[in-house]
């Protein structure tokens, strides 16, 4: 027996179906009305930055409207530290190298020349979040030297989960903000495709993107180092250089994106604080057709950490652009839960 | 009303399912023993190399035995030249830039000096075949130097529409191996996910890969030419700077896989010819896991073309290592199509 036609009635009333040996099949109804009612967004308040990113999402994904984007191109990208999660009072991709990297500086003492790995070093965490994604990518380049890609990926997450927040107290892969999660999980359903384009080396973002962002491996963009294969025990593997093969920051970060996907894309999130967001932003709102850019602020001393560029030269580029800027304070209800 | 439960059957005969509200639904079956029965490559004869393909396919998306692979896991990897199409008299990447590149030497005669774009200029396409991939590159990087990422996209498939294949008499875009493309649509549907990982520039491939492949763009590796953010009349653009960023043979292409995905591939599909794909077929095999890997051998005069390595250096890693080596003239039905 074979189903020659099925067809759904999703309009609240049930009828009839007509399947060849079968005739007596009824069409199963599930009530999508529920759904129509709930908040998408339920740990954002209802301000006019949340009511412009539901009606965005919505007719994103609405057939027949002005605004609607084909589901091919629906796609969404987001930065990572300081947009997903904390980058106070360090990247967190930084703390599963930190022993790593006074093993292998010991060994090979030129690795400790790098402002940033000397920094670190000497315990001056302030120069090293100065010194940017550029000092970020040099430690984790001496921290990598001369391991497998593998080696490196299987120590990320257990390092990360043993390391506690002391503003949050919980391990660090719990700081997620809840709130952009959410924004995550909305997005999915509403047929986005969504990246992390981020500054932080990949291996790392990598291995902890499905569990705290809902995104999977293979749609994590970021710094890369460069890697060469060779063999170990006959069996061949990926090595560290320690060597930077792409900064993934402010122009790179378009870069990469095209690289990666070939598209610009629909949906973009950053965050002020590092100027590193504003290019991909920029890249987004000239596409072809509808975007839409947010630029999360750090203006929440108390729940988070505040901090802003002295030039204000994100803030003044969401003015001039049109982006959305993202509160801390007045758009979310929650920061990191316990 | 809403489904409390739903339960379909899927053993060939139906019964009553319990709703609330709703005492007389049944469940809509479709049997699932046609589909089990169907030759899923049918362009391909009943060797010893199809029926390992599909038992390894079949075993790999088949739980609990002991070559289950996890859906996350299933990553089939193919080259694009001479493996999902011919190789020869050119590779198809170099076809849609021939009248740029005549454009872009007469305006900066320096980009002429490299050699396969000497060669390409007075119409020596066999040492424009000899110098391989890296040739390729130096063309294709000539051609695009100056333009925007989306100059160079928009012009790809009109001029791939308007050539016509001397051997096939078709369309580049029609010359897909036919057995291939079979083999890509029993991946797909026993749940891998599908990548391209080609010698050629991915900003060709991409225009390319879904209409004559089945394979999305962002799914698409290869050589990558540099690009730097500009601003076209006030908008951003991206635009190529005439130079290589990665050449993505050989050893170059663990390393992309690893950049892209993160991850060692299951199924690797490469050939014979350019000694192109070993690297990445072995470090397919040095997965933890079950994997499989097959290598085209161009032996089909007639139908293709007959070409081989002089040392024969593919062949034999094949030997070595327990590639699958497919056969165009005993494994294949048919090849190009009409």
């Amino acid at each position: 027996m074979s189903a020659q036609s099925t067809r759904f009635s999703w309009n609240g009333t049930w009828r009839g179906l007509s399947l060849s040996g079968c005739p007596m099949i009824f069409a199963i109804i599930i009530s999508t009305q529920a759904f129509a009612q709930t908040d998408a967004l339920p740990l954002w308040n209802d301000t006019a930055t949340k009511r412009a990113i539901v009606e965005f999402v919505t007719k994103a994904s609405t057939e027949g409207g002005a605004d609607f984007v084909p589901m091919d191109d629906r796609i969404a990208a987001f930065d990572m530290d300081g947009t997903l999660t904390p980058e106070h009072p360090m990247p967190i991709a930084v703390i599963p190298v930190l022993a790593d990297i006074k093993a292998n500086v010991a060994k090979n003492p030129s690795l400790g020349a790098r402002p940033a790995v000397a920094a670190l070093l000497r315990g001056d965490l302030k120069t090293v979040v100065a010194l940017g994604e550029d000092g970020q990518a040099d430690i984790i380049a001496a921290a990598t030297d001369g391991k497998t890609t593998e080696e490196v990926a299987a120590n990320v997450r257990p390092m990360l989960e043993k390391a506690i927040s002391e503003k949050f107290g919980v391990p660090y892969t719990k700081t997620t903000y809840k709130p952009m999660r959410e924004l995550i999980e909305l997005l999915k359903k509403s047929g986005f495709t969504v990246y992390i384009c981020s500054g932080s080396p990949v291996l790392f973002t990598r291995e902890i993107s499905e569990e705290m962002f809902g995104i999977p491996p293979e749609h994590v963009m970021g710094t890369w180092l460069e890697t060469k294969l060779g063999e170990r025990d006959g069996r061949t593997v990926l090595v560290y250089t320690g060597k930077i093969g792409h900064l993934n920051d402010k122009e790179g970060k378009p870069v990469t994106l095209n690289l990666a996907i070939g598209k610009r894309p629909v949906f973009v999130g950053g965050n002020e604080g590092g100027r590193g967001d504003i290019a991909m932003m920029r890249w987004s709102r000239d596409r072809d057709g509808p975007s839409f850019q947010i630029l999360i602020n750090h203006d929440d001393a108390e729940r988070e950490f505040a901090y802003s560029e002295s030039d204000s030269y994100s803030l003044d580029a969401a003015k001039q652009f049109g982006f959305h800027v993202v509160s801390m304070t007045d758009d979310w209800k929650e920061i990191v839960g316990k």
